[in-house]
C-alpha cells in the first residue's frame, strides 16, 4: 500500500493518517540501518508510534526555524535509536530520502550512528544512556526560569536506561520545580541490549517511581494511537512534569523480530529488510506539518551592566575560590551569565552569586551529574553556565562532561579544594585527578591560578571562552601575587622570577606556585638562582616561555597538587617535546596516599613542599 | 551526671542505658571536633541515638574479630560523621579516649576526617556522598550470594547524599534482589552544608522513594529510643531490604546549636563545647559489647580447578574483547574470580562468563557506578572481581573508582570499545579519555593489548595485582602476533622489530600498533628501518626498552587512539624524561571531534593511521 499525499500530515490528521505515519517511520528505520549495514531498526520501530503522534499533533516545532526561543525541543535520551529520528527528520522535510539512504552512519555525513548538534534540529549529543533526559530538565528549567518562553521539552527515553542514577536526578529537579514544560516518554519495550530489562514490562513499577520522584505519569499502551494522543495531551496541558510511560512491543510491525531477543543493534539482512519493508505496508512519502511554536515571549533586550572586577592588594591573603565567587558575582552584570551549585556553594564561593541574582543561580543539591546536565541544558538555551563544585566531585560528572563536549557546549566548571593542599578533610575530598580528567576533554581550556588577582581575571575570561573551561582553585588564603593591572591571557604565563644568572626553573600552578617561589628564596640563598614560572594555563600551554627557559637554565623542575599522570608535570613534557627543548627535568606531584593533617604536612609528605623542589633543583644543577 | 559501670551495656541493657551510651557518643563526637579544630559534631549528634541503639543491641560484631565472616558491616555513607563513628570505637573498646582526643585529623593518624580502611573496622572509604550506601549493597550481595553468610550490612546515610543518582540504583538493586541483609538507615536531620535540604523532614517522601525502588520502608522518630529499637528489629528480620527514615535534629542535644543553620562541619568553640558537654550530662566511660556474630556458615574449602588459558593461532584474526571473555571464562576456575556487567555483556563479552558460572556473575544492569560498586563490595569480602563495559562509560563511575583506589581496593576493570576505531556508532561510544582517567588513579596498573594472545596474559595477570588494574580492549579482530610461549610482565613491552639500522621508534597499542607495523613496512621499503615497540603495559611502563630505543634511534613517534593527553605518549614522556633520554619526538592521537565511519577512515581522519605514522617518521628522520 502507498499512499498519495496532497497536504502534510498535521494537527488535523485523523489517526489513520497518523498510522501510515508511524509505519512510514518503521520502514524508514529498516531502509537506512539495512543501507548502512548497523543501526538500531528494533529500537526504532517501538517508538515509531509514539513518535508519530507526537510530531503530527504534539510537538510544535517549526523545522525551518530550529532556534525560535518558543518552539519545542524534542531530545532522543535513547540516542541508538537514531533511525527513527532522522525518518523523522525526513517526514518533517529536512532531510531527503537519498540523504536518509547513502549518509546514515557513514564518515564525514551529519547522519551520525547516534545523533548529535551537528543536525541542526539536535540540541544535545546522547548515546550515553540516561543523559538525554537531564538534559532535558536543563532546558525546560532554562526555557521557563530563564527565558519565559512558553517552549517545552519532549524526550524520549529507553527503558533500560532508566536504571542510570542520572534519570532519578533530573526527575527530582523536574519534580521538585514543577516542571510543566517537561515531558518524557518511557518507551518500554522490555528488551535491553543483551536480553530483558530489569522490570521489562512492569509499567507500573515504572510510574510509582516517577510519581515518587514528583512527576505526573500516565501509563499508555505505546501502540495504541488514540491513548497515546490522549496521554501526550493530557502531559501537554502544563501543568506538571510528566513521565507517559508507553508498554511497546520492539520491532513492532515485523514479526520475524517483534519482541524477539538478539536484535538489539543489528540492521535487517536484505532479504529480511525487503519482507519487513513489505509487511510494514511499503515505502511512503509522507510529509508532515505538525503544531507551530506559539508567539515567542519578547525577550528582554539585554543591557548588561559595566563589568567591574574585584580588586585584590598585592601581598594580602585571599584565596582563588574567594576570588572565584567574587567575579562570578561581577560578572553577574552580564545577564547570559547563570551559576549552579551542588550544595557546596559556602565552601566553592557559588553562593555569593545567589544572594546578588537568586534569579540565576540554581541548586542541583547533591547531584553533581545533574548539575552539568541543567549547565549544558542552559547553554543550550544561550546561557553561560558556571558549574561548581569539589574538583573531586566533578569526577562525578565525567561522562556528562565529555558528552558535553560532543556536544560542543560552551560552559565554565570550578573545582574547588584541589590537592592535598586542603589538610585535614582526609583523601576522599581531595581532587587530585582532575587535571587529567578536564585536559583531555577535547577542545578544553584548563587554568588553574595561584592568587586572587590572576583567579579572578581568569573567571572572567571564561565567560567567553569556547567549548568547556575549568578553573582549578585552592581551598587556603594565599598571598596576592599580582596587581591591577596584570594581563591573563589563556596559553600564558607569568615569569615570576628571572636573570641571567637562572640555572634552572621553577614551575608551579596555585599552591605550589608558593611553594617554587620559597624554593627559589632558599636556592638564591644558596647562591643558586632559579626562575619561577606561574603556570595559569594548562591547556593551552605557553609552549614558548618554557621551551625558552629550558633552553636558559638547562633544568627544569615542576611541581604539582595532582597525582603525576595528567596533569602539569606531563602538559610541561609534552609541550617541550613539541617545541623541542631537552632540559634536565624533575617533575615533583603527590604520590602515595595521603590522610588528614595540615597542609604544610600534607605538602611535604606528599613531596611538593618547598623543601623538595629546593632539593630537586640541587639535584638537577648538581649534575 | 556521670555514671559508673561495672559491665558493658548490651543487648539487655535497657534504653535508659542506651540513652547514656547515646549522650556519651555525643559528648566525645563533640570533644574529639573541637580538640581537632575542625569536624562535623552537628552531624554526629543527629545520629547518636540511632547508633547507640543499634551498636547495643543489633549490630552483631565482634570488635576484636572484623574479619569474621559471619559479622555484620557497618557502613557510615555520611563519612563526615566521622566523630560518631570513632566516638563508637571508643564505646567498643577498640579506641581509646587518648586517641580520640589527640589523633582526629592529625597527620600520619589513623582517625581520618572522614573514614578509611586503615582502621580495621571501616571497609570502605567514604565521604563522597552517595557512595557507602551502594558499597552496602555489594558487600551484602557477596555475603548472601557468594558466602552463604549470616552477615548483615547497615548503612548509615544523611539525607543530602538522598539526592546522588546512585543512591537509587543501588536501592534498585537492593531491591530486585530481595537482600534482606541489608538496611540503610537515613538520618534525616533537615540540614545539608549550606542549607536545608530539597526534602528537609518530608519523610514519607523519602519512604515512597525507598518503596517504589523495591525496598520496605520504616519512618521513625530518630530521637525515641524505643521506636528506633523496634524498627532496627523489623530491619533486621531478614525478609526485606530495609529503609529506616528517621527523622532527627541535626545538633540535637546542645540548644546552641540543635536544628540552627551554619553549624555544618564546625566544630564548637572551646567555650561552647564546655558548655555542650555539661548539657549532655559530662563525659562517660561506657563500655559496649553488642550481640556476637552467629556461627559462620562453613567456608567451601577453595579447590580451584587448574587454569587453562585460551590460544589463539599466530595470524588469526581475534579481537581483543573476544580474548579478554575467554580468559575470564578460563579463570572462573579459580573460585574468587566473579564478574560483573552493566548491560553490554555481548559486547565486552563478559557475558562468556555469565554462561559458565552464572552464580558468580552479576548483572547491574545501565548502572556503571553500581556495577563498580559491587565490585568493590565482593573486593572487600575477598572477591576478585572484573567489571566491564565500554571504556567510554566507565568515565561515569569515575568517582567511584577514586574512592575504590582510596579503599586500596584490589579489582579488575576492562572497558572495551576504545577510541575511534569502533567505527560507526560515533563518539558517544568512543572511549578517548579513559587512559588518562585510569593513569591517574593512584595505584593503578593501565594495560592495553594489542593481541589476542596478549590480552589473555594480561586479562590473567589481573587476577593477582594489587590495585585497580584496567585493560582498555578493541573492537574489531585484528591479527594475532604472538605465541602461546611469549610472556606478559606487567611493567614490560615487546620489541616487535629492530634492528642494527633502525633510525626511528614506532611505539603504539591496541589499534595503532598494528598501524605502526604496517608504518614499518612501508618505510623498509623505503629504506627506511624502524623499530617497533608494543606497549602493552602503559602503567608501569617499560622506561628501559624506551629510553634504549630514544638513544639507539634518536627518534620516536607515538601513536594512540585516545586524546593527546594524560594517555601513552605522555606516558612515554615521563618515561623518558626519568630515564634521561632525549629523542626528536612526534605524538600522534586522537584530535578533533570524529563522526561516524569505517575504521580506517576514522584513524586516518584521527591522524594515526599508518600514513599517518609513516610519514611522522619521516619527518623526524629528516632533521
Amino acid at each position: 500500500m502507498t499512499m498519495e499525499q496532497t497536504t502534510p500530515l498535521g494537527p488535523g490528521s485523523d489517526l489513520s493518517q497518523v498510522f501510515e505515519l508511524a509505519q512510514q517511520l518503521r520502514v524508514d528505520a529498516v531502509r537506512a540501518s539495512t543501507a548502512a549495514g548497523s543501526g538500531h531498526p528494533t529500537s526504532s520501530m517501538s517508538a515509531a508510534d509514539l513518535m508519530a503522534v507526537l510530531m503530527a499533533r504534539h510537538l510544535r516545532y517549526d523545522w525551518n526555524a530550529p532556534d525560535d526561543p518558543a518552539g519545542d525541543h524534542l531530545i532522543f535520551s535513547k540516542g541508538h535509536a537514531s533511525p527513527l529520528l532522522y525518518a523523522m527528520f525526513k517526514a518533517a522535510g529536512v532531510v531527503s530520502d537519498d540523504e536518509l539512504m547513502t549518509s546514515y552512519r557513514r564518515f564525514d555525513r551529519r547522519l551520525q550512528g547516534h545523533p548529535t548538534p551537528v543536525l541542526p534540529w539536535v540540541d544535545v549529543a546522547t548515546g550515553s544512556l540516561g543523559q538525554g533526559i537531564a538534559y532535558g530538565v536543563g532546558i525546560a528549567l532554562a526555557a521557563r526560569e530563564l527565558d519565559g518562553q512558553p517552549s517545552r521539552v519532549w524526550v524520549l527515553c529507553g527503558d533500560s536506561e532508566m536504571t542510570e542514577g542520572s534519570v532519578w536526578e533530573a526527575l527530582d529537579r523536574a519534580g521538585r520545580h514543577r516542571l510543566g514544560n517537561f515531558v518524557a516518554v518511557i518507551d518500554v519495550n522490555r528488551l535491553g541490549q543483551s536480553g530483558p530489562t530489569e522490570l521489562e514490562w512492569d509499567t507500573g513499577t515504572y510510574a510509582r517511581r516517577a510519581e515518587a520522584f514528583g512527576c505526573r505519569a500516565i501509563v499508555v499502551d505505546g501502540h495504541d494511537l488514540e491513548a497515546v494522543d490522549d496521554a501526550l495531551a493530557t502531559a501537554a496541558d502544563g501543568r506538571a512534569p510528566t513521565v507517559v510511560v508507553a508498554r511497546t512491543v520492539k520491532g513492532r510491525g515485523v514479526a520475524e523480530v517483534a519482541d524477539q531477543e538478539g536484535w538489539h543493534g543489528k540492521p535487517l539482512p536484505e532479504d529480511m529488510a525487503t519482507r519487513a519493508v513489505a509487511e510494514l505496508g511499503g515505502v511512503r512519502d509522507l510529509r508532515v506539518r505538525g503544531p507551530r511554536p506559539a508567539e515567542a515571549a519578547p525577550r528582554a533586550a539585554r543591557s548588561d551592566d559595566a563589568l567591574v572586577l574585584p580588586r585584590f592588594d598585592v601581598g594580602d591573603e585571599v584565596a582563588t575560590r574567594v576570588a572565584f565567587g567574587r567575579t562570578l558575582v561581577a560578572l553577574g552584570s552580564r545577564r547570559d551569565i547563570v551559576a549552579l551549585d551542588a550544595e557546596v556553594g559556602n565552601s566553592t564561593h557559588a553562593e555569593d552569586f545567589k544572594k546578588t541574582y537568586p534569579e540565576r543561580f540554581f541548586q542541583a543539591y547533591i547531584a553533581e551529574q545533574q548539575m552539568i546536565a541543567e549547565a549544558v541544558g542552559m547553554a543550550v538555551r544561550g546561557y553561560r553556565p558556571y558549574a561548581t563544585t569539589f574538583a573531586a566531585f566533578l569526577t562525578r560528572a565525567h561522562d556528562f562532561i565529555r558528552m558535553a563536549a560532543v556536544s560542543r557546549i560552551d560552559m565554565a566548571l570550578c573545582g574547588t579544594h584541589s590537592g592535598v593542599e586542603i589538610g585535614a578533610d582526609g583523601p576522599s575530598q581531595m581532587g587530585l585527578e582532575d587535571l587529567a580528567m578536564m585536559r583531555a576533554v577535547r577542545g578544553s581550556t584548563v587554568l588553574y591560578p595561584s592568587d586572587a588577582t590572576s583567579a579572578a581575571a581568569l573567571t572572567s575570561a571564561m565567560a567567553d571562552l569556547e567549548g568547556i573551561s575549568y578553573l582549578r582553585t585552592t581551598r587556603g588564603a594565599y598571598p596576592v601575587l599580582y596587581g591591577d593591572d596584570e594581563e591573563f591571557p589563556v596559553g600564558g604565563s607569568k615569569t615570576l622570577r628571572s636573570g641571567e644568572d637562572d640555572v634552572v626553573t621553577l614551575v608551579g600552578a596555585g599552591v605550589t606556585l608558593h611553594e617554587c617561589l620559597a624554593a627559589a628564596e632558599q636556592l638564591a640563598e644558596e647562591g643558586i638562582e632559579a626562575r619561577v614560572i606561574d603556570l595559569y594555563s594548562v591547556k593551552p600551554i605557553d609552549s614558548g616561555t618554557l621551551a625558552r627557559a629550558a633552553r636558559d637554565t638547562g633544568a627544569l623542575v615542576v611541581a604539582e597538587d595532582h597525582h603525576p599522570e595528567g596533569g602539569i608535570g606531563e602538559a610541561v613534557l609534552s609541550a617541550l617535546a613539541a617545541a623541542g627543548g631537552h632540559p634536565a627535568f624533575t617533575h615533583l606531584a603527590a604520590t602515595g596516599l595521603p590522610g588528614s593533617g595540615t597542609t604544610d604536612e600534607l605538602l611535604e609528605a606528599a613531596g611538593v613542599s618547598a623543601a623538595h623542589i629546593a632539593a630537586a633543583a640541587h639535584g638537577l644543577v648538581k649534575r
